[in-house]
């Protein structure tokens, strides 16, 4: 696994760690409803990977942005059908979202030469 | 055809064709490619639709969100479908969604009973 | 009562009912979630009320908003008090905040003269 | 004047009265402040104003765009600038900001139609 | 005092001053009322410190949350109220607000450990 | 040039390649249409990017500042100018909008001192 996508996860599972311990109820609810909201339903699991995706670039959000990506890569998504995602985001959000997709190629690129 | 449907309709059309006669090269561009996004590729037009949906509900803008939601209906997406598209907005973009999911509702509803 | 305090709780209940009445267990978790992120704890509600009105004030969340006025109306906050908020919302926020504290600053009398 | 016009302009004027009489110093010196942006200085008034629509129209905010759109005709901005302006904040702003400038473009005819 | 709130804090400094040398009339008294907006009023500077928190959380500024977290450790709030904060504002702002709350509360850990 | 500069043009640069090797043609029609709407019109290339640099700044994407910075320096526009343009930011987009003033300014006598 690249540096970059390890150090991504390193990070997220340290300070989840810190955050959960501190026993905030509705926090911590919160955290298990976030897994919950992607689980097979009515959807499956790749089409809400790939709603959450899409939601976090046109919030800008980047490590949500990472996070989904791979999701999404976990699930096989294609780069064609990335780039139709991040199509989508960049039309309905506009040129800002342009700078969060450059770092989401970078981070898709590694994704898929790991 | 609900009046809430045909006004919405109706007063798009209207400000559209205003806008479009300005001839701003740059805006009427802008449009048609719109459009184009949500064309059949490798993704369907069906899981598109459902990704302008969640983009323009986590951006809160109510009148995107009945737009996407007539086309999604055209889809023939489902209501369980659906409903798991506003979970996602709503876990993504938080409780400040859920105004915006109200109307989404009520049009949904709306659409399905015409 | 004055009419648009009823009118906005009316549509409020009705619309909720049509959201929970679907079941979708994402959606029903987060609305009682939210419920209780305002209960009493190391914060008071009070502090807690004012802690989500200023958010949905710098979010521009006007259905967000007229809620929390409620709820804040509910805990005896003054209106020396209210302006406070008010102003920490514009001053993080932004001039764009105005317009939404216009319908705030309305809402508050409604409140305050019912 | 037209009544959408005059309606607007009467809303603001009689809120803004209702905020200032409450003497909160902070939001009466931003109140202030916010008038001196706009005056003339390195930059024209009528540069100022396009600034100040811009920013409304990406941060999608229909009341502070309808002051700008006022504050531009009275400063003699014609109709193809007006849309180039559009157009900056379309292509920055995404798609979202269609159904906001559809409302801009209703209203500026009205205040080119008075 | 750790090297991270060191830097920040020197960062935040030298700039405010770059910025304040040039003698912009707006943005130097805009500075000045945003130092105002925090005293001690018909709310305690402690409250007005935990309302620019959680705007500043859902609004996903890194930089005005940990100026913010270090303000309210100075008025003394507890990790548990802290934590309560943190709640409302994922609860408003969704899961997006989640990877700002894992950078505050690494901040915050700092902040308690000096 | 300086480093900042430079490395800020060439990882633009570099990634732009990556997205627009991909062929998707919504994306790489927006990168030209993004490219058309800062050309001289009814309005001048100098005022465009001014609105560019304004809505980048209120939506705070950093790297769309760095782009428009560089725009404007090119442009030949004066500090004072550009104060006055992070002054209507900063009033409109309120004090959310510092840190990003902060870089900017950095940036900005980056700029003025290759």
């Amino acid at each position: 696994m690249s540096n970059t996508i390890q150090e991504f996860n390193d990070y997220r599972s340290k300070m989840n760690e810190v955050i959960l311990g501190k026993q905030n109820k509705v926090i911590n609810r919160l955290f298990n409803l976030d897994t919950n909201t992607y689980a097979e339903g009515a959807l499956s699991t790749k089409t809400k990977e790939m709603l959450g995706l899409v939601a976090s670039m046109v919030l800008r959000c980047d490590d949500c942005i990472k996070y989904h990506l791979g999701k999404c890569h976990e699930q096989g998504i294609s780069t064609a059908e990335m780039y139709e995602i991040f199509a989508v985001a960049n039309i309905v959000g506009g040129t800002i979202v342009i700078p969060h997709t450059r770092r989401a190629a970078e981070y898709w690129e590694e994704l898929n030469n790991q």
